[in-house]
């Protein structure tokens, strides 16, 4: 399904998981905020640019961009908004939300090396399952901008001990889209004590002999507005995605 | 000399261009602005990442960074100032001028691959010749932001034709200091009508059988400046970088 036809159909409101959807274009994280917060937010993407790599940056008010030729109101299955930091609503359509003082980022997502990953064989569990990836907000601090902090939220695949090795090097292929793991094994190290137990996304089984493999996850922005307090945001609800008109192999590297 | 032992060197006066300098430190680009024009500035970085990669920004008025624990005043061999786009002066210290609301951007700067393409013999010729990199302003236009426009400028390697390939795949695996090159050959399309006169730097000779090859240039920034001129600014002279306490290693991919 071309990226033009996926968006039109959630334009039209169907509400599902993007995984899998338009395979080689890049899908994306979207995080919506008043300009009076947007310099704050550049700041904090680029001290922690493996969690919030920054694809694209609208004008403000503005419903399009150069990567993503549709309706940013209308054309992902799932929002969510927040005030004052409190997720405060769910929902399909934002238009009647919508400000002229609302910058849009598009932050890159995993999905676009997971193609890569299932190329060379490595298994993703939660595409295997047909579920959402397991997320978790971490123990770790970003480094904070301004008024914006918070802690590093992360994806986890569990991966074969001796494809762990593989799992690294395709990834860090594709530093625009979360690149390397950020940790590999040791989820006590960050905080997380049951993989069972995810804060975002479904849980998936490990098997014996896998690892927990950890990458830098493009719900981080929302956690900082959760602990920031920005009056109002908008975000894509986790695993709706915004499907750019971007290749996923423009990002890959060398 | 380790990074900490020259800045000291420049801060003491020595004005000498930086190449070869602490072997295994990143260098970066300068640029300082007004935080009035600072989000402009962040969003242009956002949509011309090749030529402004940037690695860090400073809080207002801020002199040191966590990856630069010197001076920004005084730390770097030379700076250029401009007042409404016009380069008015070039000096060794710029402590009389600093503001309280200056921010900082320190862009990643070629250098670093440079020691990469010289580790698998590919020839630097500038550096063989002991001067300053060529570089050139290009009738390409960047993706304007806000009040900021500019013209991409480049910087040029002659390249063995049968290194051209290596020279590519070596520096693509660093896009944090402008990664793969922008142009190979045909310097006429990209407005270039003497490669013997660049608008900045030393011209290099180019040898038969040498393509030259043209990667996006973290003097770019100065362009915008000179094009869009916003009230005040801060630059390095070119080639007169700041040596930075990151590791080179630390922005090569895969």
């Amino acid at each position: 399904m071309p990226p033009a036809e996926a968006r039109a159909a959630f334009r039209a409101g169907r509400r599902v998981p993007t995984a899998g959807f338009s395979a080689g274009y890049a899908q994306a994280n979207l995080l919506c905020l008043p300009r009076a917060d947007a310099y704050d937010f550049l700041v904090f993407a680029q001290r922690n640019p493996k969690s919030c790599p920054v694809l694209e940056v609208t004008e403000p008010g503005a419903v399009a961009a150069p990567t993503f030729d549709g309706d940013l109101r209308t054309d992902l299955p799932a929002y969510r908004v927040y005030r004052h930091g409190e997720l405060v609503e769910e929902r399909t359509d934002v238009t009647d939300l919508w400000r002229a003082d609302l910058v849009s980022f598009l932050i890159g997502c995993s999905f676009t090396f997971e193609a890569a990953l299932l190329a060379d064989e490595v298994p993703v569990r939660h595409v295997e399952d047909g579920g959402n990836v397991p997320m978790y907000r971490t123990s770790r601090a970003c480094r904070s901008a301004g008024a914006l902090s918070g802690p590093l939220v992360v994806s986890m695949r569990p991966i074969p001990a001796e494809q762990v090795a593989d799992a690294v090097r395709i990834t860090s292929r594709y530093p625009a889209v979360h690149g390397a793991p950020v940790h590999v094994g040791a989820p006590e190290q960050l905080g997380i004590t049951d993989l069972a137990v995810p804060d975002f996304g479904d849980p998936v089984g490990i098997r014996p002999g896998e690892v927990p493999v950890f990458w830098a996850c493009g719900v981080t922005p929302q956690a900082a507005v959760m602990q920031s307090a920005p009056d109002f945001a908008i975000g894509h609800a986790p695993g709706h995605m915004a499907i750019t008109d971007a290749r996923d192999a423009q990002f890959q590297v060398p």
